[in-house]
């Protein structure tokens, strides 16, 4: 594979680069584990709230024998106007060897990469631009599940022109393989949506699909106008996997949720841990693929073995 | 003992289980030490605001060779609307092993339990209801100058409406066979304590006690009316112990406080350090009792070799 | 050298104990690595935001071995009226062994120092006060690219009455044997300055310097009034090491300055990584000089192998 210095877009990965970081999650997963080929020092640079993404990655990097730097956005100089330019340069003189970085600025790392830093850099969220990690680990929750991506129909619904997963998702399924349908309110699907695939009434939607793909309806992004008009209970009937909805997914396909879920509002609070439910098992697979993202990027500062890593993907 | 894979209160503590705590923490105090199995990884997560209990309870995971992930709760996604059982769900399924959780309701960790998370829950601490950790390093500190809990009497003063600590200490100090009394306001001295012993008088509590254990007087949680009530001077001279009063101690007799102490309030300044108090000695203990707690919760879970707690008890 | 149980200000240190420091800090930028002779246990406590100070602290404290405990000053104790010695006290009693204080009140640390804690303070800036860390960064930094103080020039410039930084260095600088000037508005010259330089123009001074050191103007400390006087555009043009300025400068002279930068104000943005600039050396320089710092602290507690240090100074 390509070694990845950085990992900020989706669009970089070919279909074998997913495959090879999937191995390599599945691979930490069934027990392996690798240390640095040195004492390794990672920060979680956070600039908006989390607890799944930053706990994963920071497990990630524990169980990976990385030191984990705190970092506190609220309490660190950007307070005093200092760019996140400057801030990625003083914590990498300072001595950190990968950056994990969530932003609400799309595309904050462009400005990152151009600078070339030494310092490997994760996009944990841009805006509503992308969230590679997150949707690497949906790819291996689905592989995980059908052992293959030909032939799987995959409905995206929800909040589609905010979400960077739906983003990422739409990206990564089409290369390898799948059927991308999108749900949930015909204007919150952006025009470039249309070229993965076609918006689809949710009945219509829940009939067809293999992996049913919820996205959270963000209240903190939407307008006041926006919230009026799709008020949690209209959108629930509306959009939302309801109990009635799910009845009618193939008794195979499987319900997929970035989290945290507004439960009643995106699916029916008692769908969250019924047996289709893939939401809890994604979270456990997202810690291993962040183990295999992070040691990628630090294969690619020969900070790991090449050998010990090439016998585990 | 119970081997405890979650601490939510001392109710369910036998006087057994409490006395072979106090073994564990006095071995870990002499220099003992004890790791996990396996690497095992610890969540604290606040709601309320603590440096002892925080600090105490991550110096004890780290010096079991926990790793200690991190945790803010305001910038995690609990700002998002998530409830406390998702969020530790959450963790558990990324990989934590022990969440200890301080937070302002009242019996928070009834949801939790019923949830039957493999992951073990310690309570650091739900609004006015329970703190086990601190009841338990009380009964080490005491036991530690007594040698015994039959005979002694412990006076327990201050705002103990609102208090856990008075709550948890005096269930597990009537259960071990000590004799409680009350102090402080007649107004803050609740019903249901009226089992465990008698008001009195601030001035004859002190010429009966061995143990004078104050309250912080909580600023932050009395209504305003009742701030007007208790002015900080009269509160001191009303119901305070006062250099006055603390001349009038049984020599023999300890001063505990949970701490933070407003000095001048509850207790006179001079005294926060004076020869009978064990003020800070708790925390000291509390250190090597979290230690305790934890390798119980550990060993419960399978995390611990069982023969070389055994050895320590 | 003095084994310095506390690092509270630069008056306490002779040049021959800043040379051993010196010494030891360019040994660890080499390679070297040190571990004390038992788990200890390192807290660092910031009441004023940082990235560079509190990052660089908490590197060194890792890679020298020691353990990081959590911090959050907004929700610590200190919030229920607890103050700073009694935190320390407690955290003390916990089991810490180094406390890493950043506080806005000037010497904050005397009453710390008064109560002779067996745990070791390093005071990592006191308001306008002393931030000897940072001078001694400074120290390391110009004497590796100059090989001795006597004979050079350096000049300060900026927000003198405010900075700690100012002040420390000028105290350093002038016992190590180098001459001092001084630049920026005349009216944040203080008085108590002109024992350790003259008060110089902008364009005078540029061309005598062999170290020209900015200080950040810091917006958050003037007074609103003082703001309206200096605008930015007029402070760079004024006070500010323009391009043109830095054109006049001897080809051998380098620019510091203790960061976060305000871009074209104090400094125009192209000299920030200039071939002359040490900015981001001097972050380096930080992390190594704050092990050796830590170093003789835990040397002073009896927590390093004298013979190690020794072999190393």
């Amino acid at each position: 594979m390509t070694m990845q210095h950085d990992l900020v877009s989706v669009e970089s990965l070919s279909a074998a680069d997913v495959m090879n970081l999937i191995h390599l999650a599945h691979a930490f997963k069934a027990g392996a584990s690798l240390t640095p080929v040195r004492p390794t020092y990672a920060m979680n640079l956070f600039f908006e709230n989390s607890t799944r993404t930053h706990t994963s990655f920071e497990m990630a990097e524990k169980r990976l024998g990385m030191q984990v730097l705190s970092f506190d956005a609220g309490h660190s100089s950007v307070t005093k106007g200092e760019s996140l330019l400057d801030t990625l340069k003083t914590i990498q003189a300072i001595g950190v060897d990968i950056a994990v970085v969530r932003h609400p600025e799309n595309g904050f790392y462009q400005a990152v990469l151009d600078a070339q830093l030494t310092m490997g850099l994760a996009n944990a969220g841009d805006g509503s631009g992308q969230h590679p990690s997150q949707s690497l680990l949906d790819m291996m929750t689905i592989y995980e599940e059908f052992g293959r991506f030909e032939g799987l129909t995959v409905g995206i619904v929800g909040d589609l022109a905010h979400s960077r997963v739906a983003r990422s998702n739409m990206m990564l399924l089409t290369r390898l393989g799948a059927r991308v349908i999108f749900g949930g309110p015909a204007a919150w699907y952006p025009a470039d949506f249309a070229t993965y695939g076609p918006h689809v009434e949710i009945d219509a939607l829940v009939a067809q699909v293999d992996v049913m793909m919820l996205l959270r309806v963000q209240h903190e992004r939407l307008t006041a106008e926006t919230e009026t008009t799709f008020e949690a209970g209209n959108y629930h009937n509306d959009y939302g996997l309801t109990c009635e909805r799910a009845a009618r997914l193939n008794p195979n396909a499987i319900i997929m949720h970035p989290a945290p879920v507004n439960r009643g509002v995106e699916m029916a609070s008692e769908l969250v841990e019924c047996a289709q439910s893939r939401i809890f098992p994604q979270m456990t697979n997202g810690m291993y693929m962040r183990m295999a993202i992070l040691t990628e990027m630090l294969l690619a500062q020969g900070l790991m073995n090449p050998t010990d890593v090439e016998a585990l993907r």
